[in-house]
Parts: C-alpha cells; sequence; structure tokens
C-alpha cells in the first residue's frame, strides 16, 4: 500500500510501524513514541546533520526538537565527531577509567559555580536519583520536595505515568507548587527535620503548559529554606543545562545549589549525565554505591570535553538565546499575521509555543502537523531546544515554513472551529 | 616523584589520581575504584586493544576482566566498530527512532526463545528496575522476592551498600537463599498473593565468594511457585547473557522466564540495555513510561547488531567455554605445582579463582596483584569475563605470565603465613 501525507511519502516509515507492533509493546515506547506528537510526525529517522533530520522516507525536516535536548551544537558536529573518533581509536568502555574522567571533572568544576567534584552516569534520571541518594547520605533524613508536576526523570520514584509504581516509592516525596514559597512552607510544615533535599528545577518546564521562568523570590526563597531546615539545595538541571547559564542555571539571582544534576546536552547527543556537588557533600557522595557498566566508557566523555570546549566560548548562551528570539519573535508576528495569537513561553533557547484559548492543544497539535508537512520538526507540547547549528539563514528557512503551516492552519477547519 | 612498581612505571597513573582527588568524591567511586583490586592496580587505562589493555603509564595487561562483562568479541572488535562508523556516519542521538531499534528488538525475539518483545534502555540497573515495574503494572501486586546476597544492580532499591538508601525504598523486597526451594517457599508463605516477581540470577555470582552454578531442581521450583502464586517470574541476565546459553540462562533446564534484564555483554562495550518479555506481559509493558535521553541512540543498537551476528555463529558459546576451561584447567594445575590449592568456580566463560582456606582474601588478592605486576588484569574477589579475543595464544600467554606471579606468590610473605 502506498500511503502519502501532503505529498510526502510515508510508506517505509509505515513498513517500519507494522514491523514494530509485533516485537515493541504497542509499538514503540519513551518520550519520542510518535503518539505524543502528531499524527504527520514520522515515527523512524535515517540521518541527521546540523539542523536537519531525514525521515526513512527521505523527507527533510529543519529540527527544532534537538532529539529533545541533548543535541547542543547540532547534530554531528565536527569537533565533537572528531573527538570521539580519536578516544575511540584508542579505546572507549574499557577495564579500567580513562583519563578523559579526570579532565572533566576538573572542566566541569572549573565551569559551574557551585561544584567542588563530579560524578557521571548514562541517564539523567540517574543524576536525580543519585543527587537524592547523596542527600539523604549525608543528612541522615528520608524525605525529598518536588514541585508538584515538575519532571525529575522516569525511574519508579519520579516517573509522570506511575504505571507499576508502588506507594512505598513516593512515601518519603513531599510536593510543592513551583514560583510559591508558601506552598513550599506549608508542604514541609512539621517535617523539616525529615527533609534530606528540596528538589528543584531552574524554570517550570512541566509537560503540556505553558513554561514559567522562575523568580528571583522563588530561588532566593528556596535557598533560604534549605539553609534554615539543614536540608540540601538539589538542582535538576537536566533539561536547562548550558542554555540558560553555564555557570548554573540561577547564578544571575546569586543563589547556588548544593548539588545538581546534568544530563542531556552537555555531550551533544552521546549517552552521559553528570553529579555536580559542592566540597561539604563530598564525604556523603564517596560512601554512595552507585555503577553501571558503561559509566565509564571514555567516548561520552571526550564528546563532553569537545562540547564543553565550545560552551566556554564567551557569549555562548547570548548567541542561541539570539537566535532563539528571532525564532520566537518571527513565529509571535507570523502567526498574528494570519489572525492566531500565541505565547512563546520559556527561556529563547527552550522556546514552547501555545495557541490562546487552546483547550486540549486543538491548534497546538494541527499546527506541528502542519509544520512537519511543511519541513520543521516540532512539539505540540513540550518545550523545544534551540543549539548552534541554528544560524539565522536556518531560523529564516524554518520561517518560511511554518509561515506555510500558520496559512494552511487558517484555513483548516481545527481554525474554523476556534473563530 | 617517580613511581615504580615491580619495575614498571606508576607515575602517571598516580599523577592522575592525585588529581582526581580534588574533583572525584574519594578519588574514585564506583565498581572499576581500584582499591576494589589491589594496590599493584592501576586506575588510569589509555588504550585496549582485542585481549590487551594498556594503562597510562604504557604497561600492558591481558585483560580478563573485559571492562566487568561488556567486552564479548574483544576490545574494539572490527565488525562492530564498523557498524558503529557506518551508524555514526548517519546519525546517533536524533529527533525520532532508528530503523535500527525494530531490527533489534527482531533480532533479540528471534534468538532468546522466551522473547515475544524487547525495551531498551541504557543500564542493567534500567532494565532491572524496569523488569519489577512492568512485573507489579501486570499482577497490581507490590512485592519482589530476591535472592539474599544477589546483586541487581546500584538503584536504591538494589544496591549492595545501602548508604542514603531508605527503609521504603526495600520494604517491597522479600528474600530468599539461591538454590533453595524451601527457603523460598518460607520467604513468601503468607505472602502469595502480594509477590509480583521472583527475580532470580541463572548463577549465583555475589561478590567475594565462590560462584554456585544453579540446580535443575532449582531452576524448575522457581518456575514452578510463580506459576502456583501468579507471580511473574523474572532473570536478570545482566552479568550471564552471551556467555551460558544465548537462547537464555536456563534453556538448558527447560525453564523460561517470563521477562529478563540484559546488558553489559550485548553491544561489546556500547551502552545498552535490553528487557526481554513474554507475549502476555505486552500490555503492562506498554502501560509503564520509562524513557531516557539517549535510550534511542543508535550506535549502541548498531553494536549491539553486529555482536548479536558473532553470538549467533553456531557454536559460540561453546567456544567462548573451551577457552575458559582451558585456562580453569591451566591455573589449577599451575596452582598445584606452586603448592597452592585453588577452585575455579561458575560457568567456564565467568570464572571465578578462590584459594582454599583464603580468609580475608589475602592470597587471593596477593596473587591478583603479582598477576598484574606480571600483566595479566584479573579481579581478586568478583569473577572474571571471558571473550573471543581469548585465542588460544592469548591463554597461553596469559598463563606463562600466572605462573610466575604463582612463583613469585609461594616465596612471598603471604603464602609463608599461610603455610
Amino acid at each position: 500500500m502506498t500511503t502519502v501525507s501532503n505529498g510526502r511519502p510515508t510508506q517505509a516509515d509505515q513498513a517500519l510501524r507494522d514491523r514494530a507492533l509485533k516485537v515493541l509493546p504497542s509499538g514503540m515506547y519513551g518520550h519520542m513514541a510518535a503518539k505524543f506528537l502528531t499524527s504527520a510526525h514520522p515515527q523512524y529517522m535515517a540521518r541527521a546533520e546540523g539542523a536537519r533530520i531525514w525521515d526513512v522516507d527521505g523527507n527533510e525536516y529543519l529540527d527544532l526538537m534537538c532529539s529533545w535536548g541533548p543535541i547542543l551544537l547540532g547534530h554531528r558536529h565536527p569537533a565533537v565527531e572528531e573527538a570521539v573518533a580519536r578516544q575511540n581509536a584508542l579505546g572507549d568502555c574499557i577495564s579500567g577509567y580513562s583519563p578523559r574522567i579526570v579532565e572533566l571533572a576538573e572542566r566541569f568544576t572549573g565551569l559551574v559555580n557551585h561544584a567542588d567534584w563530579a560524578m557521571f552516569a548514562k541517564n539523567g534520571t540517574d543524576a536525580t536519583t543519585l543527587l537524592c541518594t547523596i542527600a539523604r547520605a549525608h543528612t541522615g533524613r528520608d524525605m525529598v520536595a518536588v514541585a508538584r508536576g515538575a519532571y525529575h526523570g522516569a525511574a519508579p520514584w519520579c516517573t509522570p505515568y506511575p504505571k507499576g509504581v508502588t506507594a512505598a516509592d513516593r512515601v518519603n516525596l513531599i510536593y510543592f507548587d513551583y514560583n510559591d514559597i508558601d506552598s513550599l512552607e506549608e508542604a514541609i510544615r512539621g517535617n523539616e527535620s525529615r527533609i534530606a533535599a528540596i528538589l528543584v528545577c531552574p524554570i517550570r518546564h512541566d509537560s503540556a503548559r505553558k513554561q514559567e521562568m522562575a523568580t528571583a523570590e522563588f530561588a532566593q526563597g528556596v535557598r533560604a529554606v534549605c539553609d534554615r531546615i539543614g536540608a540540601v539545595m538539589g538542582m535538576d538541571e537536566v533539561r536547562t543545562g548550558m542554555r540558560i547559564n553555564t555557570a548554573g542555571s540561577w547564578d544571575g539571582f546569586g543563589v547556588r545549589p548544593d548539588i545538581s544534576a546534568w544530563s542531556k546536552s552537555i555531550a551533544n547527543g552521546y549517552a552521559l549525565a553528570a553529579i555536580l556537588g559542592a566540597d561539604f557533600l563530598r564525604g556523603a557522595a564517596a560512601t554512595v554505591y552507585t555503577t553501571g557498566s558503561f559509566w565509564y566508557s571514555a567516548n561520552s566523555m571526550a564528546a563532553c570535553l569537545a562540547t564543553l570546549d565550545q560552551v566556554a566560548v564567551p557569549g555562548f548562551v547570548d548567541g542561541l538565546s539570539q537566535i532563539g528570539s528571532a525564532l520566537a519573535d518571527g513565529l509571535v508576528s507570523q502567526a498574528a499575521a494570519h489572525g492566531f495569537t500565541v505565547a512563546m513561553t520559556g527561556p529563547p533557547t527552550m522556546p514552547m509555543l501555545t495557541f490562546a484559548d487552546d483547550a486540549g492543544f486543538r491548534l497546538g497539535v494541527a499546527f506541528a502537523a502542519l509544520a512537519a508537512r511543511h519541513g520543521v520538526y516540532l512539539h505540540p507540547t513540550h518545550n523545544w531546544f534551540i543549539c548552534a547549528a541554528h544560524t539565522p539563514d536556518v531560523i529564516a528557512e524554518a520561517l518560511q515554513r511554518t509561515d506555510a503551516a500558520f496559512a494552511q492552519l487558517a484555513d483548516s477547519p481545527a481554525a474554523q472551529k476556534e473563530g
């Protein structure tokens, strides 16, 4: 059967989906399952280079998702690829660590202001979990306070869809509202001496809602509460790392956490996570036993060093932010010209587009589907990610394509129903 | 300062250790920390090729640890490296899966007898954790039975050194003794209807004790108990996978688990884990939300496909077993010739050497240190791993070196104290 969508072929994708139904539960799992995007998004990708990705049917897209964060410099960035090839020629996962782990720990402690030591793992969830364990080891306490609805990973203690999760997995969590110190005070009241850590994201980037920047009052308030009750202040930089402030996302507020969890962008797509901590947590970190078969593989550390070389160039985040702002400004104007009101929320490097009065993301999904058909890969209900390969030319090209998507949206039933 | 050990330089290693003390908790963490080996083992490795590894001071070793399992074919195996290079030229961690995930799920379900579907992750711990979550989702029950002292990973629910672990992390675990069905029956008595899964390793490979093969009675008994009480039978193949029976380690007993966790060896050193399940768990697996930023990276899946190409060659495990048996036989004879009694336990592909009457592993540690000084990298208290690069010539060379180590051990204070 020949399947096409808006003139673009989809046969190869459909054939893989059919095969997958037999050997992958429900055909696909996890955050990249196409069901979380739109019916116009392909499930399978064949190739990537810079800011562009190609699906298995040969359709090309300007990639605004950057693999949900990992791609910070662009797909297959030459300096990163060269560093990995050089390391891999020596060996990746050897019996014993490579010197890269020392170089990388030195690099991170030099770059991130609160960090005196580093540990490395493979998943963002490894890092957030280890953060909590180290805080518990240090304080001898069991509870961790987190913001309601915040995403801290996909292990039983934190996964957003808790099927198969037991009550015990979360009995030591307490919840507060983001950007609301009163709710934090209320949540911990009476349990102050049991709180090992307050774990917080630098911005509110919960799924399927507008993003919200932290207020200085909230950031400073979290720090003050931790200091008052003797809890460890933990920051989840997994999604935000190197896209807000390379010295630490709340450094502009004068707020430093005691320990932080990083992953995604730090190695431009290679599997790596980092836990960075202040000196006073060094002893606790050393007593916690955690490890993984591949945590010592050198390729990802070489990739991270090469990525941080680029990150360390002065103005790196400012440059990404300018790119993101140009995209956001263009989209807002474009939407208005076609009769839509959209908001771009979050930091410019992690933009999220939402339509006004768009219950159930009906317009958002319709727009994302049309964008995909016109060759822009973006998400309807999750923030996007800007990378260094998003040059002004790429943004201009993306805006040409989204303009066509908005035009088509304005003529579509989705928009008519709204009007 | 110049540091040498048995005529072998150690300056570069020492310099890295000194630097690491400032930026890594206690200088090093995890299972490859040199403190778990001997004072003669280097912490840092520079290079690997086939069966050989070189430390940062240029000292060469025949590697009997295979990176604690991941290296199944030899370091930098050409077919694996070529497959990774080919995939990486297209793209590794793209916005969207590569077709490799479908090909790999098809491959695993064709290879492992109990498997009807597959999921993939990054750590062995990801796989064992997900196994338990899927069993809980399927049964609606909360408890998991595991063997006392068994290693199932290093997350809070299973890490062997539970600093920073809370009581809640383990409140749903119950413990039985390996190879003892009566103890399993006793452990679950009264809680039969609460047991979601019995999770078991194919052999007893607890740290710092002789390895123990499962009895057919035990294997069949675990299966029977699961069937009787309606629990999911989970098998932890993370350490044993592809080194005992590629169809499933208990297939020779006629015993198939319902779900199994794999990692380490499956991609010859690249970071990958797999969860394989029977058809009746497909629905539960689809309802569990689990994911990771790098779970879709294609390089490790390409590496796994190339590794399984080799594994699928008839007689693959038999070949590895013959190599392992030749090594074991040689070591036992050699030890006897020098006046020592040693036992080689576990499957031939995962041998562990223990000295008779060796409280505190005094002789074991002394021997491992001497072996390192003579250029054989092996562990004093953990099983070793055989790989396809351990050709008869390599084993002969290793035995020459261990002979010198045994000779030196016989003359050492460690042996004298024993006599």
